[in-house]
């Protein structure tokens, strides 16, 4: 018996308009290929007239030769359902580029999850409005870019970052508490492909200095949210939440440090869950198939 | 060796300008009273010029024959602090009422922990401008007063309210999910004596359909909170707050029942701890000594 | 467009050796029988060789009148891939008895559960070795039957509840605190099929009086575990477990107060799996379908 | 006003006999050194007879210069009550060794919270039987030793950790997942200043292999316990514990993954509360101050 390796793995998202056969449809034509299903997730958004969301992940002995051949096949297939859909193949790493600015705790979170294995991403490069990162990020060998960035000089700024992320080829961008407001034409160059870690339990405390206003507001918990970002600021569809408790001895500064610990965890799983092709965007809420 | 009976217990609530010698002072009295502090938590606000605050629960033989004495003597020292103070003799049990429309389920968590003996309280009476809950709360033993209430004839029901609480010596007022808002003045007769229990991570969805409104957002988590009642919606000083974990597959009926589990421990954890003397308002915010 | 009723819809469990071509199979077979599927999920034990297992709910126009037709197609599918499958027809309300001594909160919750919607079961009745729950239990409708139960007498008492379980027609039994050991006899009369809570976080307290154990050995966290009863005392398959957070100040009576929650709430989980049949037995573990 | 520094501060913690009076004494001494009561907490074991228990922060103008004075003057009081107790100068920083094996992943994150500003203490050195760890522990300028260990020879080892511990005047050792047993008579030299990180919720899964045992039991949550080692393997009184979920989908790699994420943070913690005099030892269990 011959087993698979990486490079025969793909994972396959799908979404349609709900209908009878989808299934039956999808799991034959893979049949046919003679790919082996390892793992299966599918939402309806409404049981009755709703849409239908799947997410496959198969193996296929020498995949990467049958690719030609499997794409042409499924594309009239998914046709015929009006499908949206995309392959993810493994032997494809996706490429992820961190935006950063000076508190390095998320971005600290990313490379050791990084190094430890967790994300299955090549890290392109590191880019930042501040120079306090270089050194960890150099010294294992990612690329740092100093790229000054405020309101006056954000459209500059930016053409540099697009700039960066085309000849880096970058799948993701992970803005990993980078504390610049990006302009509509840059989340637009990137959508769906932008996650940000916002420091509040989003709605609540959108905008500026979320901290500051749960320890004027009294609360007893304070939250991370990890979104995608679009163009109406805390506003996009959110991919991961937490929270930890807290009480009226924690002042503003230890608030932000307890939060930080949050902050990276609901980073750290919101990436690996869209490297894992485990999120898909629908209008302004995620599907997560965990 | 004589043992201390509940009789004998008390708890102290003290808030003042901090300075050297209060915890000296309080400790000496109470130990020239012959009284043995049994548990004791103190809070400065600020480290360098801000308020003091403690809670002492102590013991003292025959203590409702030295009470008057005591209070005397106390009245002196608090004088030269400047404290603003309580004592909340343990033979005293407080009196709560319980406002309910139609959802029972906090309603039913009071009532459970009460008769499981973990709710230091007399219920004296369930009031609700429903007639949902009047069979389970009569069937054991406690009075039940239907009020109908709504906008147009909200004066007169208060009215009738607030003559129920002065017959029934009423010390304690829960509102577990009451949908009526409460005027100025009913919420002026019952200044930090009014507790409820908001169906959202406050300040998340202040107001009306939070969970609809969560369920719009796309929110990861669902909580609930419990405050005190003031004259601005939903903005009172916050006792407690817990989450659950929801997905893309919960809509809102599933979002309410998840829910309904947060809203009852939140309310019947706060609840708890103000009978117990825990929770101490302080403008906007709470210190609850756990 | 007709819509269809609770009375189409059925949940159909699967367990087979791991193999090519069963997904496409079962779906394209509920398509042929014009099924369309709602929700599935699978999980395959060990990605080379292992046991393949499928939860899938669908709904069916007409299903009742199809069902004889259905099944028997479905057994010549079922012989092929040597599956192991229950269909479970929503319109069959499974039905359950509840087990209980002197403690009721497992019970209380149960019921409670059942009374708000969230348990798709008949409760058929309540056993219990004490008296003590029976005007709770009787003032909601359901049977209840006192049947005293110790060491001297199990086999007895073992009898008369076999006895009782046949006439109701039982398909669910919960210990909801009920503090006797079943024989082994007994416990092969419904494999599978007995939900025990134990009022520890398994495998720590093992056996009787867990809460004292945990406060000798100065935990600060304690458990509880829900798990089918098999003949080895705790050590059946898990299938829920939760905690909460404890500390030096609290006693074994405050242990067990904060236990109650725990367990309360684990064992309506529990039990809430089994009903919907999200819960498959693999060898002593479960899989649970979320 | 003159101001404190760090300096002029202080945790002293008291254990003795309880009874009446002793607050009295404590705050009435300090009031006349003029130090001012930051943070105070107190536990009595058993309110009839039992152990009393206090932590208390002060700060007090020139404490340096008072120190003789005063420690001189509390010897007396504490003689007079058969205290225990221990003054604990903030100016005189914790010194902490942190031992290590292969997984990097407990002391990376004490490395991380100590540079953060969140652990205060110096870390003195860091010990390993593996030289995995060299790298980034000298990047950072903390003296890195290796040192071999094994059951083989293992008393060598242990003189030479011990000689470096008095070399480097160690207050508190770490075991950041330091894979070799100590011996009794190494253990003795630290009592009350060994930290140990188990992996799994004790007193579940004592010894090795806790992550397979629990795959193999089929647990739903796994935990990490921090705690005191004493001689009894996995037997030390327990500081703090914490536990993630898991499911059937999770294989071993998969808990020891999770895992990590828990190890870390209730090891961090437990570190964190002992060097900030939070923790007392009162037979096999602990009292924390939080």
């Amino acid at each position: 018996m011959t087993t698979t390796t990486k490079d025969d793995h793909c994972t396959l998202l799908v979404q349609c308009p709900d209908g009878p056969g989808i299934v039956s449809a999808i799991s034959t034509f893979l049949l046919d290929y003679g790919a082996n299903i390892i793992e299966s997730s599918q939402y309806t958004s409404n049981p009755d007239y709703g849409t239908f969301f799947m997410r496959i992940e198969f193996c296929c002995m020498n995949l990467m030769e049958k690719r030609t051949n499997l794409e042409a096949g499924f594309a009239k297939l998914a046709n015929e359902f009006s499908m949206d859909y995309r392959f993810s193949y493994h032997s494809e790493i996706k490429r992820t580029a961190i935006f950063v600015s000076k508190d390095p705790h998320c971005l600290m979170e990313l490379l050791w999850e990084w190094q430890n294995g967790d994300l299955e991403t090549d890290i392109a490069c590191v880019i930042s409005n501040h120079e306090t990162a270089r050194g960890v990020v150099e010294s294992i060998g990612i690329p740092f870019h100093y790229i000054p960035a405020n309101k006056d000089i954000r459209q500059r700024a930016e053409e540099k970052q697009i700039r960066l992320m085309e000849e880096y080829d970058v799948d993701l961008l992970v803005l990993a508490r980078y504390m610049q407001i990006l302009t509509p034409s840059f989340v637009e160059c990137f959508q769906d492909r932008i996650i940000n870690i916002h420091h509040s339990f989003l709605p609540a405390f959108v905008g500026a200095r979320p901290y500051e206003r749960a320890y004027d507001r009294g609360v007893k918990l304070i939250g991370a949210t990890s979104h995608f970002v679009t163009n109406e600021l805390d506003e996009g569809p959110i991919i991961e939440q937490d929270i930890e408790r807290v009480d009226h001895r924690d002042d503003v500064t230890d608030m932000k440090k307890i939060g930080q610990k949050v902050e990276r965890r609901v980073l750290a799983r919101a990436v690996k869950w869209h490297l894992e092709d485990r999120v898909i965007v629908q209008d302004n809420k995620t599907i997560v198939f965990r």
